[in-house]
């Protein structure tokens, strides 16, 4: 009979082990990856001051976070709360260590992260994000926005997923796009039209426009923008006939001409450019990128980020420039299992099962799994007394081998290991 | 100018990359002998409902609890905290999954849990525990208690401290005693003074045995007790002295000599059994052990753990008994920083920072990080445009090697490898 209610609490990621073995393969794949590109790891601290956290932020942010609080706090302790992504709390790092840390400083946090979102399927309020940004001090080059995204771009090749794509754009492309419009001042809902066209269809989209009181031409021009793809050539085509003149765009395209060539002299693989790329109302200023599965398109971005033109100034006047992109594993992991697409091949937990038969046999077994682990393999040495079926059932649901371990074996130092698949026995 | 406080909040642990490494590296040793060991990870939610987390507890722990809270959170949500450990949330887990667990379950979590304790120097609110358990349906040999303290005891041996040793005893062995004595009314208060005997002169402890009424003969029994250490055969020839008959005693005797047995078996290392190991008032009923420096008495135990019969009786009426250790990282991490005991040897985080002298170069020198790259190194690609002493500068606070990469190098295809700390170079 259960006393209580055991299940975790809605919107939170709980795995049974041998699904736990393959979301950890996955984050060490991201670790790895990061690693090898000269990202440094780091940790925060996953309370806050809410001051902090807040600085920045507002509306759904300000509505989702988890406030903590003690029963007997102090009256002088500061409001705080769970970080709800790294960027916040690495603007903090940065400005509190700036003096010990070497720039450009390439950075990595995998962790969890907490927003308290209306609870549904697939959405959770606790989720690892693995991040890697790169933050300048003063300024940093536009090729380190190439950096990144060959860097998460790797990170996920090691999934094994079918056809990805990096869609690329940049800010300042719609800026001055829309400048050259005359339509500056509607930027932020026109930003927001865009963002979200790709989920409904053109007519709809074509209505929004209306309604903010664009005319015929404009609404073209804009629709014309947001289903622009391709190449670096084949978009600045596009946007000249649109435009007639590309002053406006020129930074923008500049920055989106040297992004791509270097994408292209790192072999970085699929990536497109393509105008539709928002990410959102963010703090992005440049570059922006998303990651998708061509063939499963509704999954939606798998893995996204950009520039950011200075990261703290909600914390100090100093200018910390950076860029950063992230996957949401948490998410990506329930998606790819509810599309079956985990493609990487996670070993048993445990490599051999050591089933002495008696007390006796114990010493022997327990020299036979050291000289294992020595080897670098993982041996578990049941000690129960109970049926060796039934021992062998267990060993069945954690182990590749298991190996008895009686008198006869200790005597003559020979012992067999049986494939608990195939049920072969071979010799150790 | 700093706006805001960006230091972390007091209590927390925040590491400059460099000393992140080393913290990262010590526990990746711990979770890599725990799984040689044959322990599964999970990972449980660092949110849980209160009831579940005070169903046991009591005392400071309620007082110490994170409360969490949302500030549109629906009437009808659960009051939820921050767990304060790993073994309410594994009791927990194991209730709601053990229909798909293989009993007994060897299970590890390594992760952050959180107490708001007061604030002080040393003393972490938000800390690391690598936790190794072992649970069994209905009943778990008295063996695993062995297998688990070898096991911390291996993860620990990675660290190469000096002159480790574990201390052992068993809480049937004390209940025994002192019903012996007629004292088992007087139990939790006596365990109490035992508990503290080490921090305080002998005389205050006596003082305190007075206090509850006791009379000389029973203070100078439990003083002999506690003072009682050494082999099995030493300690078992000290109580028969003390006590006379050893009936009242006999099973926590029978459980230690079965543990020291296996220990000596797996050729564990140095230990004692020591009968001054209480491990406060918690939750053990049999085996209990604690790992200390001999060396550094005044850190007090770095590992701890022991037997408790009933994991879930909170939760359920199934009966789920386990044994289990645990390592406090982060405390353990700080006072060995402390006491310049760190010694362990960390690599560089990068292997190689390469130097475009421009971008001309970059197709270059991208290729050669790759091919860098598939050998396992960490290789960064700088891509600022400074001055080469600046960059050189960068390269040496977090690599071991920088590789200049100018249109001589890549003509000839010869890069030159230049070591970081003793200047001289070597061809790639």
């Amino acid at each position: 009979m259960k006393k209580l209610n055991t299940s975790p609490l809605s919107g939170m990621q709980e795995l049974l082990p041998t699904e736990q073995a393959i979301f950890d393969q996955l984050k060490n794949n991201i670790s790895d990856v990061y690693h090898h590109y000269g990202f440094l790891s780091i940790e925060t601290p996953i309370i806050e001051r809410t001051d902090i956290l807040l600085a920045k932020a507002g509306g759904d942010t300000e509505k989702q976070i988890y406030m903590v609080s003690k029963t007997d706090e102090s009256s002088d302790s500061a409001d705080q709360a769970l970080r709800f992504d790294h960027t916040v709390p690495l603007a903090r790092y940065i400005v509190e260590h700036n003096n010990d840390l070497a720039f450009p400083f390439q950075v990595t946090q995998i962790n969890r992260n907490f927003r308290g979102e209306r609870a549904q399927r697939g959405r959770f309020r606790e989720f690892y994000q693995c991040d890697a940004d790169i933050i300048g001090r003063d300024k940093l080059p536009i090729a380190y926005d190439a950096k990144v995204i060959s860097c998460i771009y790797a990170a996920l090749k090691t999934f094994n997923l079918p056809r990805m794509i990096i869609r690329i754009s940049n800010r300042k492309v719609l800026a001055g796009f829309l400048r050259a419009l005359g339509l500056s001042e509607k930027a932020t809902q026109i930003s927001g039209i865009i963002d979200h066209a790709e989920k409904i269809p053109e007519e709809k989209s074509r209505a929004a426009l209306y309604e903010l009181g664009l005319n015929d031409d404009q609404v073209n021009q804009i629709c014309a923008f947001m289903f622009t793809k391709g190449s670096f050539e084949e978009v600045e085509t596009k946007l000249r006939e649109i435009l007639g003149d590309l002053t406006a765009v020129q930074e923008g395209l500049d920055e989106l001409k040297e992004v791509t060539s270097i994408l292209e002299a790192e072999k970085t693989g699929n990536f497109i450019i393509d105008f539709m790329i928002i990410r959102g109302l963010d703090y992005y200023t440049g570059t922006v990128f998303e990651t998708m599965l061509e063939d499963y398109r509704e999954i939606g971005s798998i893995a996204s980020g950009g520039r950011y033109e200075n990261l703290a100034s909600n914390f100090t006047d100093q200018k910390f420039p950076g860029v950063g992109g992230s996957i949401g594993l948490t998410r990506l992991f329930f998606i790819l299992r509810e599309h079956n697409l985990i493609n990487i091949s996670v070993n048993s937990p445990v490599d051999y099962v050591i089933l002495p038969l008696s007390a006796n046999e114990y010493e022997a077994s327990f020299e036979l799994a050291n000289s294992l682990r020595e080897k670098g393999k993982t041996v578990d040495v049941d000690l129960t007394d109970r049926k060796l079926g039934d021992r062998f059932n267990r060993a069945g649901k954690i182990a590749d081998f298991a190996i008895v371990v009686g008198s006869n074996e200790v005597i003559n130092q020979k012992y067999l290991a049986k494939n608990l698949k195939t049920g072969e026995t071979t010799e150790l």
